[in-house]
């Protein structure tokens, strides 16, 4: 990682590649801030390149959309995409989809293309797949001005996002979201500890997919959040609990088969950098969930 | 259906051929009936009947119990099984059978005759496939002496149901279960009326399967129970409820996605014959199940 | 009681003497009413009597409400109510105001009657003590033609309440409301039995009394509704559980002493003819409760 | 307050002279101490005073019991307490009790003096007074050798306390408990803030008394523990939360009056020093509590 405080003090030229990139294929976005440095934390370099790019024209941000890769598409990765696109896209799985969604998202960007002329942008790392085909089809109504705007907003939460991977300073873009759990047993008024927990990611196109396995310590919680360092994608999850075996263990006299064994929470994301928390309260007979704060 | 008042007028002959086959094979039960009519219900007509099992000799016991079929045995059904047992068998899918299902099957029935020398016996309207397989693995490893008992107790509970389908009386054998549902809205403090529920009967091996949908009514309740009229079958189920919808129709403000939307519910049943009740108590951003009664 | 199907053949004299003070010191209802007899049943007898005073012209009205006491005024009181008067307004204990509410009565009463020129109206069997004086205090500073109005609805209410205790039909007025508990271990999975249930009204004035004990059954309720068979006067509550004497009971460990003893649940009720039912889901370090149905 | 790395180099007489109440009357305690100084920390000098008091024999322990003066005794406190012996039984209201406590504490020191011949000593900041006279009852029927022994550890505990109070260092003696609570509005999904809070210690005998007022922050918390930074008396509580206000402050629809109010919970602590969480899950029509961590 680079450190502010040095690229306060690079040529303009040495500044002006490092962060090129930032914004795909922009560098006059970087060059527009560098003129603007020393920065006092990355927040006010961020805020630096987003004002370049508000007062940009509007030729100027088609072009900036243009340089934009489709999604998940094939042809365009064989021949090359920028790093940091590659690395996002694969890092959300758009480089192993399932036949079906490969093709829901060829027809969603084709359909998209046909009607703009530019192609569909979305910050892939705040969004599961099947959230990002939801989104192709909620926008594909709009009209061509709102889409510039939204991809436009688009665009500088990813190059927020590449920033914050990129340079290191004192200071924090609120780019991370939190999602963590708490299990309580109201059986015993104890923290339930040893209890076993999987996240997964659910899908209805593709396959639903394990993203994070923990168990939880002597505080019911689990050591890391279940999702942190980085937004926490809108989509749907789920949250399985071992219950069964943990009730097992400590003799807790139950029916047989047991009442509750695995206890599955159903529910979705809205806010990738909010911090979501979401607690089980849980005896061998009853349970309840809520989201919590 | 025969009317018990009847029955306690036919002749021996005549009552004799109608519940020859309450008891598998074995005419000799209804034969020992006969002579205590007449009854004052079916519950002392199943209580002779069960008497005379009791007072039978173990080779007798013995002949009864290697009267029964295999489950799910292909040939035996090519073959001819009574229809009370390939209805039986039918009512809980094993005419159905996974390939998989089909060879876990077949795998303990071999071993279970091998180390006993008899059939595997079980009342399967107690038990989803799942828990029919369960119930194999923990049988084989008791002794002859403790499965004959427990093989003539599950004969007894098939003859119940056999009698409960072709006899009517006032009384009635104790061998319905219930299970039924409520779903409270606590965040209009109202029940939740129009709320869909689809119940699932879970499966390791084979395939889940629905076995009951509903709609709540305006008392948050179902008109009918999930499962009734007939015992519910030990076995691991969900519940699914669409919240999501339920709550946008009610134009209740939400996050979008919105934090709930299809809840599910996962849980065990233990006593085919009792009573269970699984509530939901449901906010957009919370909800609640319990053991309830 | 009587019987409506002796009523309907009664003499007009006869009905009108027996009827006469349905509507306090108003037997021209009785006598309105008296003409279209016979009533199928006493809702269709009530309608009648309520379509007499709906039809009266506005100094009729002013008549009939005039013919009402003031609330808790000794002076009327040593001097004679009707005999219905009288139980009615000791029934919510006006004959046993303590001094403080003595005087709050006293003081509304006289705002009232400078106010408007008539008294102040309320069917009491409806309301608890605190919730009259609410009552007025929210009524005086409306205008008198909504005043009339109102005190004709309420002295409708009091009428069918009347009518219900006097007249005997398989038909029945909804005058009566019910309140009911349930009390739920969610520690042991079953309806927890024996718990000892205290009522009260609640008072910010006068004193707080208990208006029904109970103990729970085998299915975690109460043999009766703790208000049944009447209205559920609006008002304050708190129902008290001894949860602790409960657990320690069961020997169920807890801590010294122990989190839970006794669970008080204050709420409101705001609807007097209808079913309010407050259950208590608990294990030894939590609870939870709800506007159930 | 002094601090400890003073302390280490005290002589030995300024050494005694600063710690010598903190055993009561007793400056050998400090005595014994002062020749394993250095300390390294506050527990270490704790631990050598406490091991100085396992050192001494019946004799010297019986002297040290006798030193300390009856809880609530009037005649005393008017000759005179230790200024630290006054301060403690002054933060628990021994000085303001009513006619019947003082009685019961007169009664209690007067049994307890004639069965075992010296005082009972209790560590009156760990107790609410009801719970002082409950421990008194339990006491009571022990024999003198237990008395002893229990009456060497509450002394402990009340020097740890004075210790914790009196010296400064990096560590801490785990003398502290703390009380929190959090609320949280399931029916928007969101912490609860604003919600007025009132903390109340229960008493059988003499009055309840408020402890702690406050309204939860944006958080739903409140900013400071309710108790903290002491230990949390053992003893009956009540925590009040005025709901009624904060919903209608949000214009939720709710009944009239509001099925939910001002929402109690009454609870025990029994454990002084560990940390008690009691979080409110509430809507208009359901609440629930549990004891958290």
């Amino acid at each position: 990682m680079l450190k502010l405080s040095d690229l306060n003090y690079y040529s303009k030229d040495d500044f002006v590649a490092a962060l090129g990139n930032i914004f795909e294929h922009s560098p006059w976005v970087a060059e527009a801030a560098a003129v603007r440095r020393p920065f006092a934390g990355i927040g006010a370099l961020f805020a630096a390149m987003t004002a370049a790019v508000d007062r940009a024209p509007d030729e100027t941000l088609m072009t900036l959309i243009r340089a934009h890769p489709d999604l998940a598409n094939k042809t365009q990765r064989a021949t090359g995409l920028t790093a940091e696109s590659s690395a996002e896209q694969d890092s959300v799985g758009l480089d192993r989809l399932s036949d079906a969604e490969y093709e829901a998202f060829e027809r969603a960007n084709s359909a998209y293309r046909a009607k703009f002329g530019f192609p569909y942008i979305v910050c892939v790392r705040r969004r599961t797949r099947d959230s990002i085909l939801r989104d192709f089809e909620r926008r594909l109504p709009n009209d061509a001005k709102a889409e510039m705007r939204t991809s436009v907003v688009e665009i500088c939460r990813i190059a927020a996002l590449r920033l914050d991977q990129l340079v290191a300073s004192e200071d924090r873009l609120p780019v991370h979201g939190r999602l963590s759990t708490h299990v309580l047993d109201t059986h015993s008024g104890r923290p339930a500890a040893g209890i076993s927990i999987e996240l997964t990611e659910l899908s209805d196109l593709g396959q639903s997919r394990v993203v994070a396995r923990a168990v939880t310590n002597s505080d019911g919680r689990t050591d890391q959040p279940l999702i942190g360092g980085r937004p926490v994608p809108i989509g749907r999850y789920e949250l399985m609990f071992r219950v069964g075996d943990y009730f097992a263990g400590r003799n807790v006299p139950t029916s047989d088969p047991p009442f509750l064994d695995r206890i599955p929470l159903h529910f979705s994301v809205s806010d990738p950098e909010g911090h979501l928390h979401v607690p089980l309260l849980v005896t061998p007979w009853s349970y309840a969930t809520y989201r919590g704060s």
